[in-house]
């Protein structure tokens, strides 16, 4: 099969790879029908997270289920299913907590899994599934979704879910204002998370028309193009003097924290889900003076993905908007270069 | 009259001020009835944080109006007040937050009001209070309290909130497990409010016996004497081999930060409330892996006290019990060696 694999920071190449296999009892193949490249894969693109051997990438996929192992009872062969973007066992304390990426046979797509077997990577034709009953979820009803509904389905592996526990963390909901800082998938999605959540006044900070446009079209209320001071003062003006009660940091950046930071009010709350980059540890004085609480993290894409989908198949929501280019698994490498350069907001592969 | 002012670390004494007299129309003076030491008195006392000049200090009181401004509008001379441990207007979007503690015209005890004018300390036997009506609390019915009451009365300025403000950043409540870092007056009031609302499992880590007696008199199932690894490791076994969904941290050090964190599971609530005293910054990345959220800081005691001293005065908590020690003001410098000396858990003052 097809896969893609990353050399090195810059190197991205689709290459031949064996066609994987029930190895387990717990085991389902699934043939990819959609993956894509998320914001988080940039950092080895770009060399900010080394690359020391080449390695399988992408960690969100759906699919089609072509074999079981003999211990799987919740899927068939034939079956839709979401991959959420890591593999967890469902029966741990922390699964059942619902973190289920903090779970004690926690494993990423592209690594090992807990018994030292290779997994593969989610951009690529088909993916060996380690713990298939409880890290997959399978789409009820439907096995051949329309372009549109592959598309947000696609989003629950990933942007979508953590958007959901963005808007989670920093408490969005009816009668609170909401900022979101970051324009990419993520940031696009936190915009629709938080309006599913009952939010009314929402401001996007954004300086891309596109995204602006796919903002408001997810619930944003306002743009603010400024960034820094400017940003902040252009918040705090558009909310009558105060700043936001809820604030979504969707970057990861030293940057994109202390604009989230100060775009919260005292008491306010700040939900981050951008992978930090390093350099942005929180001030614990700053927070002591002003009560802001700050939570996220990586989200439990798997706990959420349930109460998204139901939003998803009735139409409620339509994360897949964020995807605004698809190409062939085999311009994966082009495919990094729009990502990278902005020129995509978030590019679906079909291999 | 007679009040209590720094002069360095170590260096308490209790001296002649001018006796308070009304200066703003929204101003009362208090006549302090009972006022006390706090921990976070004992950081200039230790010279963790400096001393300038000689100061007024103590921030936690209660006592009857003796006289008020002609602007007030719901205080009257005869009144038992209690008087949180910052000056707020109740009417800025901070305080009509909640937030009281980081009110637009903040003022502290023992500093300048926001119109310049100084503010004599707590620890006195009288107190100009400005904006007296938005920042006292009137205790209905009752001006001679019994010695019981008066105690947890003056909790209220302070450490009860605090306390409680710690157990509902770290979401304690029904179904939680709670571990609280700390058994100073704080700590021990952490438990108190976690019990109140209504956590089953509360685990206090302590050394002193007569701390942990408190701690066990006020909801703890259990104590953990052991710090570092081993606390964690005793909470892990207590638990049945996970951590704490809800951990208070109530003492401000790095350790206890780390103590903290440390007992905190995957996706649990850290409330803090220790003032930071620095080398504790917040790792993000850890926060990011783990989902574990942080939240706290300077508890709003403004808006809690209504809520706690309705629970004070029918009985149900009775945080007072915090007050191992009495003493005359005049020996204020012994009951600062008392704390200091962890010789008394908490020590009020009788003017």
């Amino acid at each position: 099969m097809r896969a893609t694999i990353i050399h090195a920071p810059g190197d991205i190449r689709v290459e031949d790879r064996d066609y994987p296999t029930v190895q387990l009892p717990t085991d389902a193949v699934v043939k990819v029908t959609a993956s894509c490249v998320c914001g988080s894969d940039l950092w080895p693109y770009r060399g900010v997270r080394p690359t020391r051997r080449p390695t399988a990438i992408g960690h969100e996929f759906i699919g089609t289920v072509e074999s079981i192992g003999s211990g799987i009872i919740g899927l068939a062969v034939g079956d839709l299913v979401i991959a959420p973007f890591v593999i967890s066992c469902g029966a741990c304390p922390q699964c059942l907590n619902g973190v289920t990426v903090a779970c004690d046979h926690l494993a990423g797509w592209g690594g090992k899994d807990d018994t030292g077997l290779s997994v593969d990577g989610g951009q690529g034709q088909a993916v060996r599934v380690p713990l298939a009953d409880s890290t997959l979820v399978k789409v009820p009803g439907i096995t051949e979704p329309d372009d549109a509904l592959r598309k947000s389905l696609l989003t629950l592996s990933d942007v979508m879910a953590t958007g959901h526990h963005a808007a989670l963390a920093a408490k969005a909901g009816p009668g609170r204002t909401v900022v979101v800082v970051g324009d990419g998938a993520v940031g696009l999605c936190g915009v629709l998370a938080a309006k599913r959540l009952g939010a009314e006044r929402i401001i996007a900070m954004s300086r891309h028309a596109d995204r602006q446009a796919i903002a408001r079209e997810f619930g944003a209320t306002d743009i603010v193009a400024e960034r820094g001071d400017d940003g902040v003062a252009r918040v705090r003006e558009l909310l009558g003097g105060v700043l936001a009660d809820s604030v979504l940091e969707c970057v990861g950046t030293k940057e994109s924290m202390d604009q989230a930071l100060n775009c919260t009010r005292p008491g306010g709350a700040l939900g981050f889900v951008g992978v930090p980059t390093g350099g942005s540890e929180v001030p614990l004085r700053y927070l002591f003076d002003t009560n802001i609480s700050i939570g996220g993290g990586m989200a439990p894409a798997r706990t959420y993905i349930p109460e998204l989908l139901a939003d998803v198949l009735d139409g409620t929501i339509n994360p897949g908007r964020v995807f605004d280019v698809v190409m062939p698994l085999e311009e994966a490498a082009e495919a990094y270069r729009a990502m990278d350069e902005r020129r995509a907001i978030k590019v679906l592969l079909t291999p």
